[in-house]
């Protein structure tokens, strides 16, 4: 299962990023959203965040007033994700749940729409949250870190016929009671929980960093400071993948390989271990070319060179000789896999080779 | 909550990257690998996965066995993860939990150590996994999609007496219910789920390419195809938070402030609503300057001259009043934000600004 992965739109057919914004307001959105922003930081005195291009006209408000009452639900059935943190693990789960229904949001007989409202720290905003998921017709999730907050929430939830869960009260418990002490109920933005900008924070920084610096062969003289190594030919998703791991906390660097052109020897002097040569089907590999060179523009002359059969064929041999020549690089096949699929293979073997204290690969960490 | 975010070294103290990996292995786990490979794509003809450099001996197994056994378990309580896919979903919620037991976590009176066990896909390798589990008095999550595999944890865990919860099931029962359709039961590896590479997925993975090429001010041209333009001065954090925002799949763009520098016009032209300004403590930036110039081994006028209080000060200013000239910007302060908070903070001020069909602020998206 765990689809999606905190990625939103692997599985979704809509892009997620909505290209035509649209004027909004409500003097209690404005008052909260004035609120918000003091918290945040945002220098009001510069430039209040309901400024008045910001703000929307009466008519406005009364368009979206008619559209809470819930008469344009008919596009499809609403998820409210309601978390007094980042919500990044509401959505996280529910997007890694959806990817069980893909075929009721793949045939749309019916589509979903979920609405993530992050840092909800209070309890007059929580059910006034609930109050427009009721509206709405909408189920809730959340994760709330106040035992009052969440008892709150399940209790007006109820009462209003809200369907709910409780994402991460389940876990929470589960953990309290292994190790036999209570959680803080402090939320991410409380004063208690400030120190998660610790070393090993400052670590994972270092490891994007380094990816971003690395990219595309760049750098060269650094690979033996790389964690991991990727190589393969252009477009086998050496970039995204990279800087996922390095999300991660991994620093990647990672190795295009191109025909007729030599890998850097420091390649062939890192640890085999490390590197990791990305394969993919020919026929898959072709297609994927020749629509990166549509969007590039490039003509059909250019085109041909990048993505005509015959060579793409000789490239891929070109890449698995080194491979052969090297068998202590793991050879990944990254046909028709997601980045996150990828990178938890990569992962895995990456671990496998290191001390664990179970008989099956896992990926172990201490906290 | 919402802790750690998939990422689960903010909070923790260790390194995410064992650096000393030692060999291992057992009959069991070199038959499994070899599976494991073959479904993986690894190519066994060129490089078995077991390859004679990556197998132990019986020494080590012998030793392997006696670790299991629960001897050595002093080191901490142990947490298993079970997925039947990449297990990022379990990782990342038990991440965000365990950050409700930071205290505990912090002064060390035990440590955790999370053990992530992926594609777990048949019952013999899950029994296997929760009769470890067992031994070494852990407790296990899992998140299962077929429902018989759901079962057999939950039945072995609790004849075995191992604390168990079940993640996503919860979640995947109240939106089968919500929508009124049954989940496909199928796991993430099934024939019938392999269209995870849609149009939107290639949408992210273009973001991802865009925000890297884009990275510190490269190529300003391109500045107005950006979903997000992150400006501010050196090491506010503008490269990690990029990459972090387009996983998600926003084309980010990032344009360092430099003193004395004009920043590119280009960036007075695109939608100010797409603008976040960066900024962050005097001291606290001339203290991450000045271990950042210790990093790169910067001599002593040359760190002076980046992490100096006045020009530190004087840099800030700068930026600031550019900030002030252009009141449709929204100014973020990243002090002592996580990039993931910071993350949340814009990409919900980015949302804002767009339609939505709640009255408080909330990041919408349709599957």
């Amino acid at each position: 299962m765990d689809s999606r992965q905190g990625h939103p739109e692997p599985d979704s057919e809509s892009p997620p990023v909505p290209r035509s914004p649209k004027l909004k307001a409500s003097s209690k959105l404005n008052r909260w959203s004035m609120a918000r922003a003091l918290r945040s930081g945002v220098k009001i005195i510069d430039r209040p965040i309901n400024a008045p291009h910001r703000q929307a006209t009466t008519e406005e408000a009364d368009r979206k007033t008619s559209a809470i009452d819930g008469d344009d639900v008919a596009a499809g059935k609403s998820i409210y994700l309601v978390s007094d943190g980042t919500g990044w693990t509401a959505e996280h789960s529910v997007n890694a749940a959806l990817g069980q229904f893909e075929d009721r949001l793949v045939n749309r007989g019916c589509s979903v729409n979920t609405h993530l409202f992050s840092w909800v720290e209070d309890e007059e905003k929580l059910l006034e949250i609930i109050n427009q998921a009721a509206k709405q017709k909408a189920m809730c999730f959340y994760t709330l870190a106040n035992p009052s907050m969440s008892k709150s929430a399940k209790e007006a939830c109820d009462q209003l016929g809200v369907l709910s869960v409780d994402i991460l009260g389940p876990i929470i418990e589960g953990i309290a009671s292994h190790l036999g002490v209570s959680p803080s109920g402090l939320t991410r933005g409380a004063p208690g929980r400030v120190k998660t900008l610790n070393d090993a924070y400052f670590k994972r920084i270092e490891a994007i960093e380094f990816t971003i610096k690395q990219d595309d062969g760049t750098l060269p003289e650094n690979l033996g400071k790389a964690d991991i190594i990727l190589v393969g030919v252009s477009r086998t998703g050496k970039t995204p993948l990279s800087t996922y791991i390095a999300q991660k906390g991994y620093k990647v660097a990672n190795v295009p390989f191109v025909m007729g052109v030599e890998p850097p020897k420091t390649l062939f002097e890192v640890e085999p271990r490390k590197v990791f040569a990305l394969t993919i089907q020919l026929v898959v590999l072709q297609a994927i070319r020749r629509t990166r060179a549509k969007t590039l523009g490039v003509d059909t002359e250019g085109e041909n060179r990048y993505s005509g059969f015959d060579l793409v064929r000789k490239e891929l041999d070109f890449a698995s000789k080194i491979y052969a020549k090297n068998p202590g690089w793991a050879v990944i096949d990254v046909t028709n896999k997601a980045i996150e699929e990828t990178a938890a293979v990569i992962l895995r073997l990456y671990h496998d080779s290191s001390d664990s204290s179970t008989s099956v690969p896992c990926i172990s960490k201490r906290f």
